[in-house]
């Protein structure tokens, strides 16, 4: 949640802002030795730049500007291998370029900008980013072409069905991503993938796979069906066990997962080949969502192999 | 965290609480019907009770008062079932009892303190709980005699090493729960199992198996050698496949799981009979550390069985 403002920084953006004079005097600081020596680091933390960044913790400045943030070495550093021509701007603290030297030279070698910043400023356009924040072009994986394109020659998707809680949504794509599936879809009605939460908790795996947005969840399963997958619903109400479903497994598949609170909608284990459950050997009443998705889905790349 | 209070509301705490007269004339209002018709609603949010209660997401009042927050319907109802001999009052809101009719019957008919509260109240004392919410006494699982009770016949372990964020160490303690572990060790200089996060993480299964704290890592790692089980070392640096790691997981076991952020500490790999990592088929670098207990603890209860 960003602290209400008294104006939208959005409105604050100028063309000419990378032109403005930077602060001179004894505000300005540069590197002295290092990969970056002579840069100047960006120390003001009223600057239009870090207005704009911040912002971007807002989901109508990210729909509105088409970018999102990417926080923390792990994320930053999988954005820049993996979808460098989406990476606007690359920001690193002098600590963080110590650290992460390597990022730094990766976002070099790739022709990217990347900025050396103060720590009040970093502070100032994200708490959560451990000195590595990066600004990411949306890409357009998002509809049911988008979908078709993903679904190629896919063997392994996980389906997201309402997925509301964003650090489980995320922990779901990394999970995916482990168990080398080719394809996410967060269906209609789960959280935005974008969002600060799923970004960070999916440590990097929302590069590495696409993950399909704006398709509702019957469109999905028709599309998961049309492309020869297997419709596999994770619920406790299951017909198989997970463990003993044997030949169901080995097919591609398409896993429909539901959210923490409340499973799979019903009419979600309406649209499934099969409902699978996870056998519970104590006392607990479920797992987890996202350790439950984890889970399947290596369940399902152990038989498919 | 809790806002800082120009009062340390312990001190409000009197033995003649119970007896203080209740707010009368227009703020009076008892239930009209249902199981709990005719009780009084409690709705002064300004009593030491409610004080007393929130005062609990402090870590020093928890240990000074030996009691803790159970929030929401999914742990409640455990403690309730499971732990009612440590339950010290349980609270509903007007809609949790109607919704969870089950939960103020079963606190009854177990002669526990059950309370309907009004929503403020409620607020006041917790903004996690979904409407209801217990108060429960901390247990004497803590330390080397605990240790060695909880580790008797015991056939599958799991030893957190340093879990430090707390939903992550809750949603492993319920990962072990279901996967029928018969322990959880939070080694020393993981977060306090009776933290707020942890408990709501653990959604219930810290009622349903012993989760011993105060052991040093080396300590717990010697305690259950002694009874006779193998030690595992779940990370990225293993030397065996958990898939492939066959005989190795028939043997009864205990994980030692590490954390989100470092894995497991270099001297817990030392302490460990064998390392063992999960393979990734995609290009996520790890796993969750949750999911990846999830996946340890299935696949070892899957070879014992």
């Amino acid at each position: 949640m960003s602290p209400s403002t008294p104006f939208d920084p959005d409105e604050l953006l100028r063309d000419d802002e990378e032109q403005a004079p930077a602060v001179r005097g004894p505000r300005r600081r540069t590197i002295g030795e290092g990969p970056a020596a002579g840069r100047e680091i960006l120390t003001n933390t009223a600057s239009t730049r870090v207005a704009r960044v911040a912002g971007l913790a807002r989901r109508s400045a990210r729909s509105k500007h088409r970018r999102f943030l990417v926080e923390g070495p792990q994320g930053v550093r999988e954005a820049v291998r993996f979808s460098q021509e989406r990476v606007l701007d690359v920001y690193l603290t002098e600590v963080a370029l110590e650290r992460h030297s390597e990022i730094w030279q990766e976002a070099q070698d790739a022709g990217l900008y990347a900025h050396v910043v103060s720590g009040p400023v970093m502070e100032a356009m994200s708490r959560d980013a451990q000195g590595v924040l990066a600004v990411v072009a949306m890409d357009e994986a998002t509809g049911s072409e988008a979908l078709a394109r993903a679904l190629e020659g896919a063997r392994l998707v996980a389906v997201l069905a309402e997925a509301q809680d964003p650090g489980n949504a995320g922990t779901m794509i990394r999970a995916a991503d482990a168990a080398g599936a080719d394809a996410v879809i967060l269906a209609r009605g789960s959280v935005e993938a974008t969002s600060p939460k799923v970004v960070r908790a999916s440590a990097g795996s929302l590069f590495h796979l696409p993950v399909v947005t704006g398709v509702a969840l019957d469109d999905a399963v028709d599309a998961v069906r049309a492309a020869g997958l297997t419709v596999l619903a994770a619920d406790a109400r299951g017909d198989f066990d997970l463990f003993e479903a044997g030949d169901l497994l080995a097919a591609p598949s398409a896993w429909l997962l539901g959210n923490e609170a409340h499973g799979l909608p019903p009419e979600a284990l309406g649209l499934a080949d099969a409902v699978v459950s996870i056998p519970v050997y104590g006392k607990a009443e479920s797992l987890n969502v996202a350790a439950a998705a984890a889970l399947c889905l290596y369940t399902s790349a152990r038989a498919v192999r």
